[in-house]
């Protein structure tokens, strides 16, 4: 039996154990946002950085930063193979609306082959796969095949604002050929897929103002401007009826994809009836002139992600409140720059507020550029040939909706592209309530993720392509 | 001394009393809208009954309802003397937002000549008075001077759902020559005036819903419509830029006043620079082509009262939400139908409805017609002259923004006309934080109310007018 089987065997036989272990670590309320859970984010931080020792050889050290700790961890004993910087997060999404829970966000339970509780696809379940892997690896054989280097930080979910300093900071012990990304998903249960482009995020939040303090609506309405008149005018102002974004600028510079490309997307097996039923939406709606696929991948958007003003209780109050606001997100593609987007939406704003309200913006300050990966990359193929040994399917390349603001990160200051690598899946409920991962999924991940870092030192020591690739590794 | 010198020396003797009554009242939260307060409405209604049975020779009922009890008192001891019923009500608007408090809402705090507590202007203090004089004039002279009925309910706040059928069901024990009203408000705290006017209300809420469960804005936004955007444009929809509504049929049938009318609006002493201090609001806009007080009393409105949708937690959360949610209500004036109202409003807002989302509708199906006082009325007559005399000064006729719905109840199926004779401003933060009602006006309003009910009953028994309004009195 070879090394590599040695250490599938001992990973199916801790299928249980591994499961647990989920279980254990989401039980953690580690939610980045909420600045009540910094205790549980700081014992996150420890969980992960104890089960990275119990792994044995790795080197694990916190990296404290100006808000979250990263959990940093490297094995650096395979001098001559290939070195990768591995890459997840073990902060989660608010766990609200808790009401719709069918079982507590932070007691997660395991139902129908599937694990439920906030993070456990986003992405503590990914993120554990490479760890236990990296650990049966060891336990199996004392070693493993290439170097490797896992960097788990504590605020995706926040628009990871202080990764760039510390990535700047750690540049040099964070040297690698390329980034493998535990964070990210493939896009169906059914088939596998690779992702090879993520969309970028911008981030604004306003309030419109206009009275110093609540009005009784019945005595006042009508001779002030309601806020909440003056915020919805501003937000219906951001699009057009047909979907498109009605900022002035704002598709500037958008690399449109030629016709290949767009039919090269059609035909990929996705089907709107099923994405209908799965949403629960009554209908797909966007941008005109482009498929859904289209619209989730290589289109950008405006979305509203929270409205809030006057009463919202029960019964009714006839205020006309002081105050009302909104959150705003954007989602970029190539072409777009985040700062300048903001810059656009402001100007937007500043023009289109009615008369009687001030405005306030709150740019967040934490966006990030879209990402591609390139098409010859190496470790590309590696996935590609990995994922087609593990399903027994030709997977897919498909784009991402969503953003990792770390791509920009890792690229513009550590010269290297990322990999994604994540055993999540698009349907997994993520960022809503009743998250879940598919059992299933956590052994056919380590079993993926060993093959890969088998089948990457083979080919790195037999190829010449991919020394050359990003930063010389040690 | 006359009967009159020894009830006003005696409310003078018990002004101290008077305001620890009113704190202990205003501790209650009579909260309508809210049903964990339920409770707190029966302990309400309880208190008033049994402060009304110490006045001594009043007949004292719990009148329930299929929602909070009214509370009824009568005191018939004066054949041949007119007969008022006075109106007031218990509850109170929620007190939320409760951060904004500077003193517990349930927990009135008397600073600076003002007593600071949820409910104390609106309508507490108000109604308070009425009673605390009809104790002071039995106590000082063992009877009034004419008949009296007290009709205290416990549901303004929520629109008054049960009073009609409770008005109906008691028609014959409600039997007056015209009601006086404790609920209602001056409209300056230097200016006596008498309201004359009050607009009628219309109320809607109505929910947006997009997918089925929150998505994940990056994954999914720009491929299903999102429900906050849909919200915005059905409410921008209602608004013209320049302030009118813009609900077809809204304004048909609405009264417009002629030049004359106009002209002695615009003659009363009101500042827009002091109505800016005083609201706070950067400046007035409403209904192009009238005045702020026009705008206030004359001319319809479309209010949002709350939004809701998404997230509005600390931090961001990029969530696309499955619902979002709007409160309106409307302020009508002569000539508008409140269920016609709604009827014109469902349907904008189903022709609005863009496309990818429902729309639920949920009329609250409490409304009411607008009000206005007959010209010649003797209530009116006698509230001018009693307010000249306690104040020193010609009073104001003006109109009233808000709405109280028993208005219409009451000339509808008792054919009363209603004399508002409130000691609240219009100042006072009613429906918002920090509430207040001015002490001073306790006794002021004390000693209005005994002159009232004397002036009334001299001229009951000289003029000719009285007995003919309204139904017969016993």
């Amino acid at each position: 039996m070879s090394r590599l089987d040695d250490v599938l065997e001992l990973l199916a036989a801790r299928r249980e154990a591994s499961l647990e272990e989920l279980v254990e670590f989401a039980a953690l309320p580690s939610v980045s946002a909420q600045s009540a859970h910094a205790p549980d984010m700081a014992r996150a931080a420890e969980w992960l950085a104890v089960r990275l020792r119990r792994c044995g050889p790795l080197t694990v050290e916190l990296w404290p930063t100006a808000g979250h700790s990263a959990v940093y961890a490297e094995w650096l004993g395979a001098p001559g193979a290939p070195t990768l910087l591995i890459y997840g997060h073990y902060d989660v999404q608010p766990p609200e609306p808790l009401e719709k829970w069918h079982s507590p966000p932070f007691s997660p339970s395991v139902r129908g082959g599937r694990v439920f509780g906030r993070g456990v696809s986003d992405d503590k379940g990914p993120l554990l796969i490479a760890v236990q892997t990296a650990d049966a690896y060891f336990a199996a054989t004392g070693a493993l095949p290439l170097n490797l280097k896992f960097l788990l930080e504590g605020e995706e979910e926040v628009g990871s604002p202080n990764l760039e300093t510390l990535v700047k900071a750690q540049a040099k012990r964070l040297e690698a050929d390329f980034v493998l990304s535990a964070d990210g998903g493939m896009w169906s249960a059914e088939i596998p897929s690779l992702t090879v482009s993520a969309r970028g995020l911008a981030a604004l939040e306003f309030s419109v103002r206009g009275p110093a303090k609540d009005l009784h609506s019945g005595r006042h309405g009508g001779s002030v401007k309601n806020p909440l008149h003056a915020l919805a005018a501003l937000i219906a102002s951001l699009h057009t009826p047909d979907g498109r974004v009605a900022v002035e600028g704002f598709y500037d510079g958008v690399l449109e994809r030629n016709l290949l490309e767009r039919e090269a997307i059609r035909q990929l097996p996705f089907s709107e009836a099923d994405y209908l039923a799965q949403t629960g939406a009554p209908e797909v709606f966007g941008e005109v002139g482009f498929s859904t696929l289209e619209r989730q991948w290589d289109r950008p958007t405006v979305e509203v992600n929270g409205l809030t003003g006057g009463y919202s209780g029960e019964g009714s109050k006839t205020v006309l409140p002081s105050e009302a606001q909104a959150k705003l997100t954007c989602r970029l593609v190539k072409g777009q720059d985040p700062e300048r987007i903001v810059v656009l939406l402001e100007d937007h704003l500043r023009r289109h507020l009615p008369p009687g309200v001030t405005l306030e913006l709150r740019p967040s300050g934490h966006g990030c550029a879209a990402y591609r990966l390139s098409e010859d990359h190496v470790g590309k193929a590696v996935a590609l040939e990995v994922l087609r040994e593990v399903y027994g399917q030709v997977p897919l390349e498909v784009g991402m909706g969503g953003s990792i603001p770390v791509l920009d990160i890792f690229g513009r200051i550590l010269g290297l592209e990322t990999v994604f690598f994540s055993f999540a899946v698009g349907d997994e409920d993520i960022h809503a309530p009743n998250e879940f991962f598919r059992v299933g999924r956590i052994l056919e991940g380590q079993r993926a993720w060993a093959l890969y870092w088998t089948r990457l030192a083979e080919r790195g020591l037999t190829e010449h392509g991919l020394a050359g690739r990003g930063l010389a590794h040690e």
